[in-house]
């Protein structure tokens, strides 16, 4: 950009963004120029109030705004079920199917042994300090199908099963709208080997 | 999203930015959550500082936090020629070439009939003031090569031949890297029409 160093400085804090590039920061810092200084503010004011006011949740780390968090405190979902995820976006995408009624665990990362990442990096103490407390009958490992979040809920059953508790895995296989036909061998094997009476 | 009103609230202000739906906004969101707050305030600020300091250049109509522009104010300058653009991003991207040592004048829109764009509601009377100052040996019409951009630079040229200034318009032809094969009929037309002596 050649432009003013205002415009310029914008430009160059939005390219820190995640997939922004020079053409996309700059198309965004135009539309903010021209966007109205209320427009902007709220903006502005969004992404400090997310920093000021999102905290941990101190009971099973997602994000939330009060402590414990809205799912925590809510008398009405069942303690008993706990859903094992990776990070609170994972959290917030099972939420918007609206089915789950359990409680969940963010785990905050995933075991990654060749990254120096243990269980002592992710928040798996604090998920064994839930179970021992008593009341939890299922544990649902939901992290994500691939190389890591694999290894992670092997782990976590292998923890978790002698506290003699339901340990459970999310189920893989052909996504609905999906295609045999192009789907991978992993996917299809795990299809089959998940297959259920119908 | 189903997370904190903090994060829901930054999810729909980054939603209203162009080219932003919910998944991007969603993944810029939890981006400026797990940044440092310093980062965080960098962005917050940079926005609020391009709506407080960047305004018009009283010359030429474009993006300056100093009036009037750098461009403008610049003596080593060709001010004997002004180079018409449509937006201020349009001025930026010429700039980025380094090769053109006039000045310029934003339009800051195109003659738009259907949309009711006359020439009272573009910056056409700015420029026929520059003009009538005296000191333009040359205009280059350097709006968009589509529909409204050609109107605009037809309107222009019928209104600022009769001052007696060359007026000419940037070619149109081939782009670099191009292939005859697969350029559009107007594009081929207009390279053709367009050829130069080498």
């Amino acid at each position: 950009m050649t432009g003013p160093q205002s415009l310029t400085d914008l430009v160059e804090k939005l390219r820190t963004l995640p997939g922004v590039g020079r053409k996309t920061a700059e198309r965004l810092a135009f539309h903010i120029l021209k966007s109205s200084r209320a427009e902007a503010e709220k903006l502005s004011t969004a992404i400090m109030d997310v920093k000021d006011k999102a905290k941990l949740c101190s009971v099973c780390s997602s994000i939330t705004d009060n402590d414990p968090c809205q799912i925590c405190a809510d008398p009405s979902r069942d303690h008993s079920m706990i859903c094992v995820v990776e990070e609170a976006h994972d959290l917030f995408s099972i939420e918007r199917v609206g089915e789950y009624t359990g409680v969940y665990h963010v785990l905050m990362g995933t075991l990654s042994p060749l990254d120096g990442v243990g269980p002592e990096e992710i928040r798996v103490k604090e998920l064994l300090a839930r179970v021992e407390k008593g009341g939890v009958k299922e544990i649902i490992l939901a992290t994500n199908p691939n190389a890591e979040g694999e290894a992670t809920a092997m782990y976590l059953a292998k923890t978790l099963k002698p506290q003699g508790i339901a340990v459970t895995r999310i189920a893989r296989g052909l996504p609905m709208g999906g295609d045999l036909e192009y789907a991978d061998e992993m996917t299809l094997s795990k299809s089959l080997s998940g297959r259920m009476r119908i």
